[in-house]
This record gives structure tokens, sequence and C-alpha cells, in this order.
């Protein structure tokens, strides 16, 4: 029954990306389909990164001021029509429960696809004086959006993420807020996650449905299409109004709140894998990876190499290493592919041969290069090298990334832009028709709003440019 | 604004326990209602209550071998109707989604009430051979049960909690699974909760629809009434036939396995208001509590408290302590009555004339008793008092229950020992007949079975007992 060959060939990433998306996210485990079209289970493999992201997410939040609370799935319809953006946005995509206890329900409830709207019913008792403000809290829920074409992790009908939402005295703070929680967002895309981002605000087009300004953070994937990895909201007065958020003032005045809301969601394993991965599989950023290390024997009858191991292992868990032994009857060539399919940034083998001479092989998954090493210190090793490959994997993002990022003056080079997989700041002059053009004919959408104007003239009409912005074909 | 007078009246805890509780709820802040009948929102005092459990049992539950994993929300209802008793316990509390993404669907969908359905079809999928077992899964997870009556964390048409799934080769490892979980929870309720438990099988009618056994871990609550704090399931072949969880065994022969599920829910935070909670309101055992100290200043604005203070709290957090300085401008008197109130374990109030003789005042919410400390070396006095506390939290729990529970003979006494706010032990013959006639009559309910046949003959029938169960009214 031991495996000597490797069966789990992927898809050719280079000429087939998306296929090589399903094998890897299938073989690899982290996901399965669920027997309602559209829904994934996130498996054990799947669902540790998830948790190394909450982990690293919930502690920011935290330390951000933030506390977590829970609210209803269930959502009276009702609540959607109160806020005329937000119903046309998100009413098309609702799960609806008409039935329960056996019987009709007099109003149908929605199943949340966002929770703005029942946060914000609750917030109306909550906020009384200015002395209730901020409120900032955060929820992670799952929840569901019926979308008519789904992958896992990119567009599920069910999914997992968080959901800031805040409420501020004056729009300054809740500007504030809304630009600081992108900055987080940004900070642990780059040293977490190890993938760099473009942040901005988007178009009217592509905002949040309700929002005043939505700003959005935007990754580039291996085919050089975006993933809209986050996005941050300020919503001005929208859903304070339309829920009656109100507060007496020092000054004795009732006035509206200014709220906020964020999120990111189990897409983030989408970027992940899309961001890093390469022709044998997955790699993973050593700060998520499930396991940061897998040791594996070299003719391991040989005396001494599964105490070593085990020695090792005790001790890479001891310097606080997430380790792997993996003593199963496979041969060493099996479990090479395997592990490095799975995108565990660090392998140890260990043969009687280098333990003889006092040492072992390191290879490290990112650069697919190994070495000798010494036995002695091991842990240290792994410790630094961990350490070397997260820097890395950051660094040849943004290497990557940067040499894919392309200027251009019109329609033709938008669309030669990002039919050579790039990303491709154009001037725009702010109409929805020119934007509608844009897609119309490259099929690609308008990321964010780059920081400065780096254009005269719209790519489109050639009038006057209000921005510049980073086009892409995006997931 | 300033708060001086405490005016969050609860009502009296004996002579109105159900709304003492409902008070204490909703003035800590523990919780609010939804929009939705039935419906909670836990806010994030609640919530943090929830987070400390949730760490807790999650590390336990790792240390024993299990990874978490997320299955889908949504359940075809046909999947319900494979295992006959699980259809008839569960369909009638179920929440059906019929419509979605603006059409209706081809098959209406369940909202899990509980996961064994959906988590069985994907087994069926992931077990091939001997080497697939164990399969040892965790999900945290909302669910939906739809109640006529609701109260906030006992009964509520959502609520949040964990459920177990695991598969294994043989009936022996299976049932070895329910009982080593039962073990789990009852550790962690007596160690973290500080609530003591009795825990035993089910009987047949109380038993989860389609478990072959149910084993429960009863609390006694301070009105003497039982909650089921959680519980473990041997369910057989009953699911893995239902949704052909089938391997290859060693000896060649495919085989169905054996299949367990276990859970506890948020309703363990019912579980803490009721077994310690008292006149002043919450009493929270140290290790879950989120605040576990609060400094209130005396006098603030004499030479050198708030500095004192400030270093307190400085000291407290270096120690690990969950610690608040309340430093906003209501009275002393005030603050004592809100965090007595919320249940923090552990108030240091600073004062000038106390800090001058080097001291300062410390009072412990269990015993209600305060007295005065050395300011030097505070820190290591909170967390030793910390540790006393939850200690006392149990031993306290104990010697209250055990003053409660009763043996009896018959039917009257039965009815009496309950009456009496007491668990009562009885004999019982096994059959549903008297089992009925005992709640019929007492309202009582059979929570556990005793572990040794202490009656010789049954409460009801007289004729010969089975069992001796242990009878109470139960949330």
């Amino acid at each position: 029954m031991a495996k000597d060959t490797f069966v789990e060939n992927l898809a050719d990433i280079e000429t087939n990306f998306p296929q090589w998306y399903t094998d890897v996210v299938k073989k690899t485990q982290l996901v399965d389909y669920g027997p309602v079209k559209g829904t994934m289970v996130i498996r054990p493999y799947g669902y540790a990164i998830w948790e190394n992201i909450q982990k690293e997410l919930d502690a920011r939040f935290k330390a951000t001021g933030h506390t977590n609370a829970y609210f209803p799935l269930l959502i009276p319809m009702s609540f959607f029509t109160r806020e005329a953006e937000h119903v046309e946005g998100f009413a098309p995509e609702v799960a609806v429960v008409t039935h329960a206890g056996g019987e009709e329900l007099a109003e149908p409830l929605a199943i949340r696809p966002t929770s703005e709207t029942i946060i914000g019913n609750m917030y109306s008792k909550w906020v009384q004086s200015y002395r209730d403000l901020p409120i900032l809290i955060n929820q992670w829920a799952n929840v569901m959006r019926w979308e008519k074409t789904t992958r896992p992790f990119l567009r599920t009908s069910e999914f997992l993420w968080q959901e800031g939402h805040t409420v501020h005295a004056t729009e300054d703070e809740a500007e504030e807020e809304t630009m600081k929680m992108l900055g987080v967002y940004k900070e642990f895309a780059e040293n977490v996650l190890a993938i760099p981002v473009i942040c901005g605000r988007k178009t009217e087009k592509e905002k949040f449905a309700g929002a005043v300004a939505t700003y959005g953070m935007e990754a580039m994937m291996k085919d050089g299409k975006s993933l809209q990895a986050g996005t941050s909201h300020y919503l001005g007065q929208n859903f304070s109004k339309a829920f009656d958020i109100k507060f007496l003032d020092k000054d004795g005045a009732l006035k509206y709140g200014y709220t906020t809301s964020w999120g990111v969601s189990t897409r983030l394993i989408g970027a992940i894998i899309m961001a890093h991965g390469d022709a044998r599989g997955l790699v993973l950023p050593p700060k998520v990876a499930p396991v940061q290390a897998v040791i594996v024997p070299i003719a391991a009858k040989k005396g001494g190499v599964l105490e070593a191991c085990a020695e090792i292992k005790a001790e890479l868990e001891a310097a606080g290493v997430r380790v792997v032994f993996d003593n199963t009857d496979n041969s060493p060539g099996w479990k090479f592919n395997e592990w490095e399919m799975k995108g565990v940034p660090v392998r140890i083998e260990v043969g009687p041969r280098d333990l003889e001479a006092g040492n072992v092989v390191i290879f490290r998954r990112d650069k697919c290069e190994k070495g000798e090493s010494p036995r002695a210190g091991v842990a240290q090793t792994v410790v630094s090298l961990l350490g070397d490959i997260q820097k890395n994997m950051l660094e040849s993002a943004r290497v990557r990334r940067d040499q894919r990022i392309v200027k251009v003056d019109d329609l033709d080079g938008i669309l030669k832009g990002v039919e050579g997989g790039n990303f491709v700041k154009a001037g725009w002059c702010g109409c929805r028709e020119c934007e509608d053009k844009i897609k119309e004919t490259t099929a690609a959408s308008a990321r964010v709003y780059a920081e400065n104007l780096e254009h005269e003239t719209c790519a489109v009409c050639g009038k006057k440019a209000k921005h510049t912005v980073f086009f892409a074909r995006a997931y």
C-alpha cells in the first residue's frame, strides 16, 4: 500500500492557469465541493490557513481598539429596502428563508450577504449619547451571496469573513477609521501573506452598494489578473439615516452618526494560492502555513535515522515551529512531491550518511533549493530560514508585480497591457461611459485610483484626465 | 453626566429567578434581542466570554488529535430523510430556504440544525481505506433550530456551537471517542467554568435523534433546575449506513464506519450565569471573565492616585491579567456596583490614605469580601487570588449541588424533591410509560443514569429497577 510514484499531476500553470488552480485546491485537500451547487467545504488543511489568518488579523483588530460580537444570520427583507443603493446591490444575490418551524413566515428573511442593515438596526438602540461613541465592533461570520458562476475560495455562495462595523461622532473620525483599517489590511497582506497590494479608492461603479467611498486593496495573481483582497468603506450618514443611529452631542444637538465597514474573507486563501503557487503546487508563506517544516527520513531502517528525526521534531516544536515528521511508508520521492505540492516552506531530509557527517539536508520551497546544513542547531537554522522565506516571498512577489505594471495612454494600450497579463495605469476623465467602454473593449475593470494623477488625458475620450486608474482583468 | 446612583436594579434572585436572569443578561450587556423573534445578538461582553470558552476548548480538541474544518450552512432537505429518527427529531425545527438569487430553488434547503447529514455525505467521499481512519474533525459554526419559546443563550433560534464529527474503523474505538470527549467536556466544565457536572447516559426518550447512545453532562443552576451543558453521541453505523461511509479494511472486506458526534454551545454562557450568579449580578470564573480585575481610583484628584492606578494596571497586564482601569467620572460607589453586576472577579480600590500606608484595598467578587493588601507585589497577589477564586467557585458550587441531591423511592418523593429545587435520584424500570408518568406528574425529566444502580424498585410501577436515574426539572 506504500506509495512510490507521485500521481497527483497538476495542470500546467503556464498554459492552463484556471485548471491548475482547480487541481491545486482539490489535490492538496484545501477544499472540496459541497452538495449544494456553489458551496464549498473547507477541509482541515485549508481551514488551518484560515485559522492562522484569523489569529493574525484578530490581534490587529484588538490592538486598534475593536472588540468582537455576533449578530443574527437572518435579516428581515424589509431592512434591505431602507437604503436604496444597498438593496439594489444585494437583493438579487440573497438567499431567502420563507418557512421555519413547519410554518410559512409572515415576513421572508434574508440570509445575511453582509450585515450593515441588521447591525445598523442594533446600533440605533445602543447609541444615545456622544459618550457611547465610537462603537468599534468586528464580527467573524459566514455570509451568503448567490452567485451564478462559482470557484472555491474566490466566489462561492457561502463564505467566511470578518466584517467590522463602526460608528463615529464626526466625519473626520469615520474617514480616519476607514483609512486606518485599510492600512491594517495592507500591513497584514504584506507581512503575513507576503502579498504586495495596491490600495486606493474605487470608482462609483465599483464601490460597495450604499457607501460614500470604497477603498480596496488589489493583489496581482500569477496570471496577471487582479484579486480584490479586502475593502474598507466610508458609509457617511447613509446607513445611520436609514437606521436612525442618532446621538445627543456635547453641544446638546441630536445628530446622525458616521459609519464605516470593512472586510476580508476566505478569498484571501485564493489570493495566497494564486500569488505564490508554482508548477509543483502551493507555496505557502511561513506565517500562515499549517505545516512550516516537514521531516522526511531517508533509508529509515538504517540505525539512528528515526531517532534523529524524532529528536529534530522535538527541537523544532520547542522552537515554536509547526512541524510534521512524515513517518509513513511511502517512498521519500513521493513524500517530497506531496509536501512540495502542499506548499510546506521547509523540508528536512535526514539520512544515515548525512547524519554520520553531522549534517541534514534542508530544502526551501520558495526557491526550490536544497543544501547540507549542520545537524547541531537545526531548529535555529529552520527558524531563521522561515523568516528569510517569508521575506523573500514578499520581495519576489513585489518584483514580479512591479515588472507587470505598465503605463499607457489609450484604449489600445489598455487592451494590449491586460492581454499581456499586466496591471495597466491609464488616464480617466471620470465618466461612466468611458469606464464602461474600457470594460467592453478589454474585459478590464477599474481597480483603484492611483495615488497621483499621472496622465493629462482620458484613455478613451481624450478629455482632461481626473484620475490615473489601475485597470486589470479581475477575479 | 457622571453617574452617582446605581439604577440597574435586578429582580430578586430568590423570588423571581427567571426575571433575575433576563435582567442580568440585558443589563450587563451580554446580549440583546435581535429583530427576528427568537434571535439574539451576542454583545462584546458576552462574546468575549465565548472567545475564552473557544480558546480553552479548541486547545483541548487539538490536544486530543482533532482538527477544525468548515462545512456548508445549507443542507438539501432530502438528506434528512435518510436517517429515520433524525428527520423525525429535526424536521419540525428546521428553517428552510426556498428562493435564492431571485429564483425558486429546485430543492428546498435546510439551514443546518446540526451537521451529521452533510458531514456524513462528505465523509463518504473521503473515506476509502482503513488508512483514512480515524477522521477526527471539529467545526465551530452557527446552527438554527426554530423554537417556540426562547431565552437568550438557553434556547434561541440561532446559536453558536462546536460540533465534533468522527469516523472510526471499530465500535470500540468509536465508543472510546464518545467517552473521551465527554471526559474533555467534564474536565473543561469543572476546571474552566467552575461548574461541577453530572455525566451519564441518557434514556432513549432523551437521546439525540439518530444516536445509538447519548451521554450528557448536567449542571445544577441556582434554582435547582438542570441545564444540559454538553452531549456526546455514539452513532454506531446509523449515519454511515445512511450516507454510505464505507472503507476497505485490512482484511480486504468492505465495512461501514462507526461514527460519533459531540457538541457544546453558547448555552454554556447561560450555565455560567445561573450556576454562579447572585443578588448583585454575574459572578464570572476568572478563566473566562473578559475582565479579571478592575482598578477603581478613590478621591482620584488627590496626588498620586491616578499615577498609582496606571502603574498597577501596567503591572497586572505584565502578569497576564485582563485588567480595566475605570477612570470614568462616575462615583466610586457607582463603579463598585456596576463591576460587581458585571461579575468581575477582583476589584482593586486605590485611595490616597491607603497608598500612604503602602496599601490598596482588594475586593473579591465570589465571596464579596474586601481587605487591605500591600501595594508592593499587588500583581502577584491578584494572580494568586484569581487562582483561589477559580478554585473556590468550583468548590462552592459543588457543595451547593451536593446538598441538593436527594435519593427517593416513589413518585411523591420525586415531586417533593424537584419542588424543593433538588436533583432527585430514583429507581426506574426502564419503560417509557413510567418515564412519561414522571414527566406528567412532576415536570421533571430523566437527566442521566447514575453510575451505579442504587434502587431495587421503580419509583412509579414498583417493578424491579434497571437504573438509578437523576431526575430534575430542566432548561
